[in-house]
């Protein structure tokens, strides 16, 4: 077949996959029994009188006995669908429900679209406060930056449960954990890279944030947006952007990239030039995160130079930056100790975990799943695979422990933790 | 065992079931296989955006690439919650997972509870007007009148979707349906009947507004509140229930209850005493409706007259007055059809299926769980039993062609409902 046709088949199983035999990817399931009229006494009038009382009395018996400490709740408005830009709520559906799915899938919580149409961010923020409570977390998706950042601010202020934009926070985590290994195999200190990055939105800055956080130096990142590099001369740059506006002459991709010993790409298809890359540092880390298009591709990248490591957004190359490395194990640990909120220790936590987990002997099951005889840490494995099931005990794990050593768990470890 | 102590043992029994094995009663499961790689890149990136594509461009297709047409929302503010009143949102979420629980159970409909905390009227009809895209109907439930009214009528101008307040109209529709064949039995005619109403909340406003559809005379309905009948003297009435202020000198249960032949008790425990109920015309029927603990006990009113036909809420007397006869269905039979609303006509159908059923044969199966010898239509069966499986495809049927004679259903009658 041609690659148009193959494209062409791919399409078509994809609406299939969504459109049968029932429309839709997830559904509501019961797990108590209702089978009997005692049952239904009990699920409903009269018994359900019981724990509508206990939770009266103390709002924390809310977790014994509803579905609530185990929900998380994948909010959207639909302005920034994946790289499809602003189609509105009802078509970030399908994105929702996947990600819910992933959810399920790989960590085990129950969780629920929910798509918001609103006029303002004050009234989007109302909605998602005002109907928070109903969850034991909120997985904020596809907003649009700057409206990303002040809505997640407030809300984090506002609700008694934890918030996360995956868009900025899982992507930073992964990416972090990834450049933090390779810069590792290449011999270099964060704290003294020179670091490009292309594409100044939320998944740009978050990684920026969170880099510095790792010890990045703020005044050594080079962040640029579609008008070049952001530069304290600017007068164009919302708050967010001011942040990494850096007091240079430099102006251009071609200025701020030679020298540099770590290039970040969230913008767009071809936009990191082979011969850009040449100018790069000895032994460079290149990620190029557009999808499904990278900034460089891969073969072309390794033909300019051979002395990179390189990651993408895609699964057919080698280190795959994939948030589903984070955010079901970031919400579960967070959730299995009623944490407050997803902290910066939290975070940090989880980069230590998954970059960990990248050095150790990978188990056959996930060679198998991944369809490859070996995997060893080195260059073309820094980061771990999607399917790999140690993710979910070590990640959580690593982040629960963060959460009640910080002070924002609100119970103890769990004993299934204590393996 | 002592009563003392089976009503303990049914309150742990209560508890226990909703905390073990695991707290709730509801999860998300998924639809779709989530095991291989492949799987994943279909239901989520890349291949998922070919469904976001397809609904930007018609928002239809949502209901052919996501679980929307099947979801009912079932949403609360906690404000009048069963009878326990209000305590808030999150001790009303036992209640809601029920409702969801029986939404599954009964008619297949995946059903998530959500919670709205909020300050003003027009804070909840924003927040549940801006999630509403979310799902394909809305329940709402346990909101105090006259809050509810007003709740319902703006978010059915502001929702695309049905909205329906399963304590007026669920209530509503089982309680005309029992009480006309009830009156039937009685040989006699609704808009000759003198009607008494003790309660003037969300239910008996419901009931009243939907038995004056069925036929009912305005002006022979008399309505109690707290502070006796409502007549049109009284300058305490809100604008709802203003609409039965009655132009009477009568004042008090016992002067309107002489002669009346039809008594609804949507109000307390033992609010009707047994000298009043001898006060009504010959063959009266008695609908004592509050529960646990009706207004007046059958046993009692059998005692005082033997020519009565007697209603309840209660399973283990006859005539049980029970929401789930209806809303499952009448949800089923909207969503079936894409229904824009639940309008009268949807309404009066589900009323007359549901007094069908009560006059055919009973199936081996309903007499078993039923846990009796036989039933047929008469003073003792008026009203299906809950877990009569013809309710499913009866009322749901009924409800659909309702719909689509109506002019309120976006889609056909599937196929399905043919047979």
């Amino acid at each position: 077949m041609s690659d148009d046709n193959l494209i062409n088949e791919f399409r078509q199983q994809a609406l299939d996959y969504h459109a049968h035999p029932v429309p839709g990817k997830i559904e509501v399931a019961l797990t108590k029994p209702a089978n009997s009229a005692k049952d239904l006494a009990l699920a409903y009038s009269p018994g359900v009188a019981e724990p509508v009382r206990e939770i009266a009395q103390s709002a924390d018996n809310v977790y014994k006995y509803t579905a609530k400490g185990n929900m998380v709740a994948v909010i959207s408005n639909g302005t920034a669908i994946l790289g499809l830009g602003n189609l509105g709520p009802l078509a970030s559906k399908p994105v929702m429900e996947g990600k819910a799915l992933l959810f399920k899938r790989f960590a085990g919580l129950d969780s629920i679209d929910i798509e918001v149409k609103h006029r303002t961010i004050d009234e989007f923020v109302d909605t998602v406060a005002n109907i928070s409570d109903t969850f034991g977390g909120i997985n904020l998706e596809d907003i649009k930056a700057p409206d990303c950042f002040e809505i997640e601010k407030r809300l984090i202020e506002r609700c008694d449960v934890p918030v996360f934009h995956d868009d900025q926070h899982g992507t930073a985590i992964v990416t972090a954990a990834g450049m933090l290994n390779a810069l590792e195999l290449q011999g270099k200190e964060l704290k003294e890279a020179t670091i490009v990055c292309l594409g100044a939105g939320a998944a740009a800055i978050a990684c920026m944030e969170l880099l510095i956080k790792c010890g990045a130096m703020r005044e050594k990142i080079y962040m640029l947006d579609r008008k070049g590099v952001i530069h304290t001369r600017r007068d164009d740059l919302n708050e967010y952007k001011a942040l990494f506006a850096n007091n240079t002459d430099k102006r251009t991709l071609e200025d701020v990239i030679e020298g540099a010993d770590l290039f970040l790409g969230v913008s767009g298809p071809d936009l990191l030039p082979a011969d850009a890359l040449k100018l790069m540092a000895d032994k460079p880390v290149v990620f190029a995160c557009s999808n499904p298009d990278p900034e460089i591709k891969p073969e072309l990248a390794y033909q300019v130079r051979d002395d990179l490591i390189m990651g993408t957004g895609r699964s057919d190359y080698p280190n795959q930056v994939n948030n589903v490395l984070c955010f079901p194990f970031i919400f579960r640990g967070a959730l299995d100790v009623r944490a407050s909120e997803i902290n910066d220790e939290m975070k940090l936590a989880a980069v230590e975990a998954i970059r960990q987990l990248a050095k150790e002997e990978v188990p056959e099951a996930v060679l198998h799943a991944a369809g490859v005889e070996s995997l060893s840490f080195g260059n073309d494995y820094i980061i771990p695979k999607p399917m790999d099931p140690r993710l979910l005990p070590r990640v959580a794990k690593a982040v629960a422990l963060a959460a009640v050593e910080s002070g924002v768990a609100r119970i103890e470890l769990p004993e299934s933790y204590m393996v």
